[in-house]
């Protein structure tokens, strides 16, 4: 979190001292402070709070993770956008006056502008109440920003209410999964542009290596003949893929709940408002957001977080095994596989002099771990909803957001610092392509499998070449050999025919 | 499984004795059986055996589930029709000749029309080795039918070979992966059926209990009225969404990688196979199969199999909450929530007299979970992918056969034990919808949201209904409270106005 | 599950014809069935069965998997021992008579003795009802046998009835759960048996291969010096933790609700009841079972299920990263690390001749993956507990009897099929050892880190031997490195002084 | 975290211009910084920063979760004590001055008593290099802090050397794994502390309502009587097993491979150097620290984080268990359960006046869920050891140092926010257990199972009481009832005689 200084007007510190109105008085001998109360009593906020007593109340309640709501700022976005549409609809039919919903509307754009105010959305990411804290942290927060608009005090509410206005015609139930879902739309765009960053990376290496022969291997045994080239290009191939999947699933998210309310039947909204708040949505985020057909439905169900979810994992999947496999080529220096070079990011064992070793890759199958823990995690809170409400989805939102932001974070270092950066050891792969001996599979069609196997295991039991004992078998010359194992020829579909 | 008799031609029952030809002859002193050889050395095969040696071996190998291949008859279909497929384009390419491709078509037809053969694929489901020895039965079975076809005696492969002739063109690590998509595409269909009807019954109860008032609950807490028929009506759209969402996925499983061969170069097949074996596909499977883009990374790519287990957890899960659900609103009969009755299915506990548990929605919860299992065990497979195959796919294909599987029975039975039988308990509901402190909601337009928490508040200390203090107060008179409080304007958007 | 036939006096083909006492009459034209009732009415058994009406129901129920509960004979043989034991307990306090006791006693041994008794437990494995039907399919059963043994038909209840003799004094939450415990400490048994040859066949490679000097590798890096040996004694040592682990923690199973009935409280069972079939069931099982000391906890709680489910995944990651092991080292045979050789079980590929896999430790790291999913389905039933029962457990025990007969099978196949013929390539870990950059660590006490540093990094980028390297420059002679590079010296604690 | 000031001496602000020795010098234009180099070249280390190159590449590296080592104090710690451990033995050895170990040892003791200093561990706790990384970050502030003491300057590395001095005897492979068992062990005594508060809260509880009757649920279904008492109890119980699982299980982590080095060898120890460290850390820590039997095993050997992870899964699962129980109990508060009460801790729904939800123990859920994906996390951790060493420690340890944090806090505030506030409703226990049917079963042994089934079904059809009928139907008197159905006879073991 950057450390950007708040705007003047939030700063409470020169609330007059005395009883505020609305019955928020300042605290006895702490400037700056403030009372409020709820059905529970009074707390004394402290100086530059935006945020009031449900927030306070939640704050005590949930001292978790130490991880607040604000550090995943596109949800700050998202509920911010709900709002301001939320005003924006219930100016348009009526119910809010043009003075409080201007000032909610300033106010959502002042915090949108400044990421400072993402420090006052306090209450932890890990919270029980269905997002109760995370809605009510959001009404207070734009309801005190809004107060300072028409140069009111925090906390005079009789002036602008954080739920009668703020929250007008809404419910956590609605709220909370529209904003998660808009927050986790704005979430995707930088891990897309990470993804396509690596794709780019890697279709760089595919095409400079695209000419390296190597040992194609099927469970870590010696197969036939490939390039480096195809092998990147393979890696190119999952990343587009699972770029199409991160792109279309999220869509999911653009369908919400918005005007639900309670539970999906709308009470108390009107009936003219669910195509207003959502005709303001698209125009606030310039996303083609609609409504779900069934809201009822959609008020409980969380089968878009657990879809997205799925197939972030599987892109945690493909970033794992892409992974290992990089460990897997650059193994050695002397004793592994060592047909790549992974640039030294930093040195290795302080033990063993000269140790590099692949901490990038490593980093990255990591990473995947824990975003398949994450989906575990959202199963299970997927599989606790009850009734009209699924209760868990706070914890929902913190394990896509992290898994989001480390993914994101995995690919880019995973570019920069390590495909980048990779060379190829043409001298070893072409020894290594020159002592295989499944290269023998492209001779099957000129002199057949039992042959072909008699040769394989007497090369491996003598430990020459098959080239070699082919040759000096008289079965082939070196000109047919050649031109039989042609790199070209062995690496695309090909039936062998010896040149006479 | 069905004790169907397999065909005569399949009992080695009259080979005669002595020395067959191939090497393979008769063991003494057991009629019937005969003797097959490898690179280890001979085997003496049952009598009635249609598999070979090498799938003796895999048999010795992998003694672990006790499940075998023949067991997911879907797979053996798809083990067939890409022979079939392979056996057509070899003879159009002119690399196979009339005779034997005609026997292997045969053989494949013989094998699809008559269950029995299943029985012949005996190898465990639980294997190592990439699928080869799943390959090798089917090679072998397919070849010893195609020649029982041709009027010879099983493992008389100098006429007809397993490797040679049904295999040609082919190697495990194109055919497996492919078989696995045809038949993972035959077996979702009976699950897609199955939803169907779910569905089917969903709404006809939706439709009866439509009029039906009852306490809508979130967090397990009393909240604001709905109908019966809309909570019904949500559990339908539920799983129509799960339907689409099926289906859509499934046809990931359309794209295969036929023609890779090895690794995905296509080495040693002809340049013209793949249009043409893929042709062939799609006309005997009637369904629109395509060859992936590239089929290196199709090779060892899973994505399509993760993905789908994605979707069948999210499915699961849906039906979880609902089993969950029925649990709940079933729950008594006397000291629990009670709207709804599910059906005796059968009697309850014997100590308890007269007890009824709702066994159906318990097992599809227990169905659920083993698929969330599953699903963490092809998370597993497939992150063990290394380099150009991922050699786990027999689990990963165990899993997901026996997820659609299971699940498809859950859905059977939830739907013809459960919830057809469901009926409602309107007098609860009324008693229910009577008492509900949440009613008082909808009359926060009216009376503000100031006034309604404190009649809340003493309802609930004086256990009086909110109703009667409102008439006791003067707030509202019964004719007023009875047009706001009206179902149908409780249950939709609607912003209460107290009629003058 | 083999074909025995069953005893004589089980086959109900002698039936005379008409109504039977008890309202049990045979059904019409159906020579051998016979009809019972319950609340919902009346079925006809067929022939041969020893099983009534609510099993009949449960069977229709739940048509889920396929497995029923006969499939694990360790559950039916704790279920009869409980039934004995409560048949005992019953005697002793004076509330069921000698010969019912008798008969009911005679009737448990017979099942105990003659495993084809086990194809009468039809009920699938995967149920709802907590484990009501798994529970009345064992009433059932045993009142007929016991019925045989009084020389009565079967569903002659009037005579000896499944509840109210053979369930007396006990409830389904008692007796399923006790019956559980008892066979998984029957099945964890041969489990521990397969891990101990698997300890020994790993001690015996240990010794062999002690003195094969190898490269270590950590992170995939060439590392420093060890010995063959001591790899294979870590794996030993691995699996003797292991062994000590499921040993340890399968003594939970130990203690047991017997006597708790319905809900833990032990209505309606004899004060006296619980120390006497307690006492019981340690002498027909030879295990020190005890009574839990909270019997309404001990009903609902499933923790010993997961505790024992995250030992067998334990133990399976521990076999798994063996296996992972195995294939890495054995890897090639001439472009992977190659350094072991597995045997070879069966033929490779079809496609690439002379191609042999690992297939032995990929079944075994399938089967990991396998337990590791079934201890999230556990997780999942273990949260879905609700008050005084959990209703899952059926699942639970189908998860664990399945995890523990795949890991045996798996620990046995690996031994006998893999570890037994490994062999070690000496002359492939010599050159290995030679070319390790990473032996000039034991240097670096004589020549300090940095230059060890720099020899290392010139060795790396100008193809050389360190040592090579070391001679040239005078920093040492042959004979000094031969001193201080002796395998003895690199492969335990010792800090190198090189010779004067 | 707190924002400590860092002790005067730390602060590199008043290090003058120019070179510094050891080619440390002050960067340019920028006082306080300094300039570090390694085999990739300098770099600028802002002022304060009493790390150095090493962990500077680590971060830069490394951007991936925010989240830094230092935020673990406990980790932290234990690295602190390994260090000061090996600076004792070393000393002990003669391989060490008394200078050096005495600044060393003085360095640490500073770092372990002022938290200040974790700010100073900047590395990311999701980092790629097995804990590499992290080690040297401990390195690196070790030798400045020790630095600072000797009078020199940061960075001053040849008079007190992170690699030579600071990590001498050791290997990032056998100092991570230790340190992070250390922290572990450090970590659970507050959890475990937290755990004994929620055993008093509950067993308070447990005597507070020992007497009220209420219905048991078995499958939400009205089961038998018992106490709300006896339901406390049962959590108490629970929660006092998991005390001993846990407390059990961390005794793993007092045995630990220093000494082990590289590989677990001991290479370039000295042979006495094992005994020695280990008895310095049992000195320094106070714990019964021991050496693993076999230093190789324990090297690569993730066994003991598995095993406690699927400990903090257990109890998590149990605390799920119980905060899901606490929901149902308290759901209402007029059409749910409604037998307890539970304190009101923040206001509910904006939109539902009065509205009160279950919000702590929802977080508990959701707490148990994040570690049971944490769990699974490691599973795929444990899977990907390979050879000598687990490079996945880091996030091993940041899924259990975070698991057991949040578990902590949960329990806390389950304890004062829940638990302690919890009221029973006696009433309505008194009104349910009035009606319940379930009360039958305790007259079973007076009137038979199928009188007792017949009045149960009477019961419901006619909503009648049970008691009314058997009266009614004159089976027993009223005073007969009154005995047989005393709550005391109710909720023990009781065969139930009816009294004359």
């Amino acid at each position: 979190m950057t450390d950007m200084p708040l705007p003047a007007h939030d700063a409470g510190s020169h609330v007059p001292a005395g009883l505020l109105s609305d019955g928020v008085r300042q605290a006895e001998g702490s400037p700056g402070s403030r009372v409020e109360r709820d059905l529970l009593g009074e707390v004394t906020l402290p100086p530059g709070a935006l945020w009031g007593v449900h927030t306070w109340r939640a704050v005590e309640n949930f001292p978790i993770s130490g991880t607040t709501v604000g550090a995943f700022g596109e949800l700050v976005q998202g509920l911010v956008r709900v709002k301001q549409a939320a005003a924006g609809a219930n100016l348009a039919l009526g119910h809010l006056d043009a003075l409080r919903a201007g000032a909610i509307d300033a106010a959502c754009r002042r915090i949108l502008e400044n990421p400072a105010y993402h420090r006052q959305f306090v209450v932890d990411a890990m919270q029980g109440g269905a997002g109760t804290s995370t809605n009510m942290n959001a009404n207070e927060v734009i309801a005190n920003v809004a107060l300072g608009v028409l140069g009111e005090r925090p906390g005079t509410y009789s002036v602008l209410h954080p739920n009668d206005h703020v929250n007008m015609a809404q419910s956590t139930n609605d709220v909370y999964p529209t904003a998660l879902r808009l927050g986790l739309l704005l979430a995707v765009d930088p891990l897309v542009a990470a993804l396509e960053g690596l794709h780019a990376a890697l279709d760089e290496k595919a095409r400079a290596f695209g000419t390296v022969l190597k040992v194609g291997r099927t469970q870590l045994r010696d197969a036939v003949p490939m390039t480096v080239g195809q092998e990147f290009a393979a890696f190119c191939t999952a990343v587009a893929a699972e770029i199409r999947n991160i792109r279309e699933q999220a869509t999911a998210f653009e369908q919400v709940n918005l005007g639900g309310t309670a539970i999906g039947t709308g009470l108390n909204t009107d009936p003219r408002y669910v195509p207003i708040v959502m005709a303001q949505l698209r125009a606030l985020t310039g996303r083609p957001m609609t409504s779900a057909p069934d809201l009822i439905e959609a008020t409980s169900d969380v089968g878009a977080f657990v879809g997205f979810s799925g197939v972030l994992k599987r892109l945690a999947l493909k970033l794992s095994k892409m992974s290992s496999d990089l460990r897997l080529l650059s193994s050695g220096p002397r004793t592994g596989l060592g047909e790549i070079v992974l640039p030294a990011v930093q040195a290795g064992s302080s033990i063993m002099p000269g140790k590099v070793n692949p901490v990038i890759p490593e980093a990255v199958n990591q990473v995947a771990y824990l975003v398949a823990g994450h989906d575990l995690t959202i199963t299970m809170c997927a599989d606790g909803g009850q009734l009209q409400l699924n209760p868990f989805e706070p914890m929902i939102g913190y394990c896509l957001f992290t898994s989001i932001r480390i993914l994101r974070a995995a690919v880019e270092t995973l570019t920069t610092r390590c495909i980048n950066g990779i060379s190829v050891d043409r001298a070893r792969c072409q020894y290594l392509s020159g002592v295989n001996i499944g290269v023998i599979t492209a001779l099957v069609p000129v002199l057949g499998y039992d042959i072909c196997s008699a040769i394989a295991k007497r090369a491996l039991s003598e430990n020459r070449k098959v080239t070699d004992l082919i040759v000096e078998e008289g079965l082939l010359d070196a000109r047919q050999l050649d031109a039989l194992l042609a790199p070209d020829a062995l690496t695309r579909p090909n039936v062998g025919r010896a040149p006479a």
